[in-house]
């Protein structure tokens, strides 16, 4: 199974904070030598690298969940990967991972944060998309923070995302009607069309929160009951006064907000938006609650097989949007902050042998 | 028991909807004729009036959990009265009764919303504050919504009021540590000495939002875990970015913005804050969550029980601020809504037999 192993191996570092939206001079590609897999580790190849909108959080200094991403260090980031050589007992050399290797086509890794992936269940690059990370936060969030149930409404933004096309065809499977937003009338008639919405809004079409909430009145006609909030923005200003008592809002992102320097200057602009929207929380009762996917993975093995399972009865579909090779990562990673994405965002960094 | 009953009664009426803070113009007293009470019916007195700050809300035309007060009806409130003269099997005349009279000195009613007092049990008028609706809100918002835990920091604004109050004496009794925020040297002092708050924060002291954060981030060392919202405004900017990783804000009410336009223009000058405050519920996985406490009066036994014991037991106490006639209310109103009370607001409409 092993092959030759190079010298040297490619990685994208964070050359610059981004100030607003990040530039590709904000990423610096390069080539070092090939590390050595220490006692109890593993050398692994990436073969997807997933980009997903949390990054761009990683790149600023502000306080967040997680640490920044240092200047000069590589960016990180959950990948698919196959070990290429191993002194690790638990993982041999031909197995298929999921790991967070980072913007990088090799690492060595200690496995404690990995998980093997079995080929035969699904295609290994679900494991960062409908069946990783952004599939368990659309489980998550929708069952566990949105608390669902059959004919009620849900509004989900970045409807053909990784997250948002999910929550959606979740939402449908347990009797809601969805009403999604999305950026051009392509994705929107995939929303429709694939992903079985009831409707979905382009928000590129309304000129402002006012225009798009009238449309977003009409697809919903009893209300909204759940919000997934993704996206924030206009979708957020649109939905708030439509949300019925006693609705949820599950906050997972906002990646409107997230080029706005550090939701600094950029996001604070326009009207002050806050007393509106806490006082339809007060008077609707509202329930809004913030929440990181990775306090939750003890529902990963529940959440695999649920959602495994609806993917192979052809009940759940996922839509990938590839770019060939490590270098184009920061063209699409700045892409997909600008919607530019449709469907899963994934990086071809090498060849995948089971395609 | 029966006295004479007057010719007339007086009331005040909504005369015009405010813009901005309310002004005595936008109230009118009026004598009227003393109504008679028909089949099922009985004829009250007021006793005690209930000035709360949610009136603001009804108001206004906007749309919220209730309807509006319409122009030229009495205005709506909670009440202590008497029953003198009663067509209604199960209220007596001489009963002391918790009502929704209105700004009335007398009123007929069906008895439907009505509850009977036994003035052995604590003085008639703590129906209306912290034995009534006041407590009820501070009790559940705290219990239910804020989830306490010992050991765990709460803050919580309007720390004389009647709902801070109780919420920060029922929090140290659960062994919180309790900061409060209210206006003036003298009420932080009676928060502190009498109220046993740890820390309370004069926010006329404090030039701006970032003042004031500066003061809490001292008074809370370990951050915080609930915030008690009912102010909204500048102390609200100042608590978001000390809330602790799952932290809880259950949101009650928020006095600082309830004349400003209906939420309108006045709050939303300045920097759109939302950003940030939705950046923070995200990141340290807050929940925020709006009630009414209407939603929540099946609790009132239980909150009755254990609230009116710890006042038995002098471990709860309870300040009033008495306006005297009915005339006074509207003054007395607008005083509470700029932070003019110091405890609960009541309006001597009549005499309490029971003082």
């Amino acid at each position: 199974m092993s092959k030759a192993i190079p010298d040297t191996m490619e990685r994208i570092v964070l050359a610059a904070r981004p100030q607003g939206s990040p530039k590709p001079s904000d990423f610096r590609l390069e080539t070092i030598p090939m590390p050595q897999p220490g006692e109890g580790e593993y050398l692994a190849r990436t073969i997807w690298l997933s980009l997903d909108p949390y990054m761009r959080g990683r790149m600023d200094e502000s306080k967040s969940y997680a640490a920044a991403v240092e200047i000069g260090a590589p960016m990180e980031g959950g990948c698919v990967a196959e070990v290429i050589a191993s002194n690790n007992p638990n993982f041999a050399v031909g197995d298929f991972i999921n790991d967070g290797m980072g913007w990088q086509s090799h690492a060595v890794r200690d496995g404690k944060m990995a998980r093997k992936l079995d080929p035969g269940l699904a295609p290994i690059s679900t494991a960062v998309g409908v069946l990783g990370m952004p599939g368990i936060t659309a489980y998550v969030g929708l069952n566990t923070h949105g608390r669902p149930k059959s004919g009620e409404t849900l509004v989900v933004g970045a409807a053909t995302g990784a997250v948002g096309s999910l929550v959606g065809q979740l939402a449908k499977a347990q009797g809601l009607r969805v009403v999604g937003v999305a950026g051009g009338a392509e994705k929107c008639a995939y929303a429709v069309n694939e992903l079985g919405f009831d409707a979905c809004l382009d928000h590129y079409a309304a000129a402002d929160a006012s225009a798009l909430r009238r449309q977003m009145a009409d697809a919903c006609p009893k209300g909204v009951d759940i919000y997934f909030e993704n996206v924030a923005g206009k979708t957020l200003e649109a939905v708030i006064p439509l949300i019925n008592v006693h609705g949820r809002i599950p906050v997972c992102g906002m990646i409107s907000w997230y080029n706005a320097g550090a939701l600094g200057a950029g996001a604070a602009e326009g009207p002050n938006i806050m007393p509106k929207i806490w006082r339809t929380i007060l008077v609707n009762r509202i329930s809004v609650t913030g929440f990181i996917i990775t306090d939750h993975y003890d529902q990963f093995p529940t959440f695999v097989k649920e959602v495994g399972a609806l993917i192979k009865e052809g009940k759940i579909v996922y839509k990938e949007s590839i770019s060939d090779g490590l270098a184009s990562a920061p063209a699409a990673f700045i892409k997909l902050l600008e919607g530019g994405n449709f469907g899963k965002q994934l990086v071809a960094v090498s060849e995948d042998p089971t395609r």
